[in-house]
């Protein structure tokens, strides 16, 4: 037995291979478990409850002020921190972005009803998001926009990939989020008389022009296709931001975080 | 000697390896030369006058519409069209975003006198910026938004390395740029009496309650260390994003789209 003070020191170690496994969408859907990667990342977990079963430390890579933050609450005499040396770490770390802490936690639940917005809420919904890159920055803005959830309507990518976790930096677990079908996202929206509010490229409204207050989804489409033909109807307004260059459309973080600020703007949320 | 008509076979051919090395910023630099992936990046380039010298083209990979209106322009009788077979492709694309041509280009110039921006111009400068694709974005929403211009100060990365070209999916070319160091940029920003209105995390001014409108450069610096201490004096303005989450900062190309695109709603530039 390998114990508490006792660094794992091989890669083929099984905890370390069932861990490093969670790097794959399949193993997560399997165990319901995420890797998460960052000691920022692990902090903004544990603030927000989420239930972390091990910390992979690795104490020679250790040196931000956040990963001693972290160990001050995740300590060597908590039975969830699991000591690494540097051989074993290189294979449950993603690429050069070691920091010396990597977490294995549950997946915390993504159902529609875990979100539970306020009365008026500012809800921004990301229709068939691919790219985890994508995913993260829109979550990092959410958070800074003080939007109330977001909802990954058929989402083409797992939300707790390990590298939408990173691109969000940790704020994954700090905004509401919420996955499922554009059907039940929208019956859902339609059911709490939240206005669904979509950005088209050739909407006939400027999205300066429209009023953002009150309960409202921000929907954005994939680059590439747009929106699916469900996002429409008579209770649907669909918005477009200017294009003056010679590109016709703005990356899908980028659209997102210009509709949430605007709406921070004429909501008066702006806290500063 | 290889014939208009014959393929490069090669992937040692001397042109070729000639064109892959120019993936580094030193053979950049020594040749004054640039890389152009990607046919929608070459056709932007070509639109704004960029001095192609030699179109590979990899005709059994050449599909997208973008690819064919490219070959209409740049036909197999022109003498800059370099036909090369599969295998010498794959050694000039990057990665698997192979579109079935890749074009070498005299490096436009990045004098601040090139820019030559109008009366009241909006332009953006980032100082410090370091990942190409911070940068690529950033040009996009400038096009998108219908700034007049970017200045990068004291930048970290080549402008034109091939990915911040991708990542602006070719606006590079088409919205005005310039390289400067910080000193250089400041003394020219006020010599034509351009305000200087700068994004920081302590700002004293909500950006929405900054008046944006006239003769304006828009200065984000880097996400770790922020603006250098040259950005102040009493003609700068220094304003800040609301941040209403748990995180403190927004990415900096999230942080240009949402200040190009107030700028624009003040200035009713919006043409929409």
């Amino acid at each position: 037995m390998t114990g508490p003070r006792d660094p794992i020191a091989s890669p083929t170690n099984p905890r370390v291979r069932a861990a490093a496994a969670l790097r794959d969408r399949r193993e997560r859907d399997l165990t319901g478990r995420i890797l998460i990667d960052g000691a920022r990342e692990l902090l903004r977990a544990l603030d927000a409850g989420v239930a972390l079963e091990t910390l992979f430390v690795c104490p020679s890579l250790c040196r931000s002020a956040d990963c001693h933050e972290l160990l001050r609450r995740v300590a060597p005499v908590d039975r969830r921190h699991v000591p690494v040396t540097e051989a074993a770490f290189a294979k449950l770390a993603f690429g050069d972005r070691a920091e010396g802490v990597v977490g294995v936690a549950l997946r915390p639940g993504l159902d529609l009803t875990t979100l539970d917005p306020p009365v008026a809420p500012l809800l921004v919904v990301v229709e068939a998001v691919e790219k985890p890159g994508n995913l993260g920055a829109i979550l990092r803005t959410a958070d800074a926009a003080g939007a109330d959830g977001l909802i990954a309507a058929d989402p083409m990518t797992d939300l707790f990939n390990p590298n939408a976790i990173r691109a969000s930096l940790g704020t994954i677990f700090s905004v509401p989020v919420a996955a499922a079908t554009t059907a039940a996202t929208l019956a859902w929206l339609r059911s709490r008389a939240i206005r669904v509010v979509v950005a088209r490229v050739d909407g006939p409204e400027l999205y300066t022009e429209t009023d953002l207050s009150g309960p409202i989804a921000l929907v954005l489409g994939s680059e590439a296709d747009g929106l699916t033909p469900a996002w429409s109807g008579p209770d649907v307004q669909a918005i477009r931001l200017p294009m003056n260059g010679v590109a016709d459309s703005l990356n899908v973080s980028t659209a997102a975080a210009v509709l949430l600020y605007e709406a921070c703007r004429q909501r008066s949320t702006v806290r500063g």
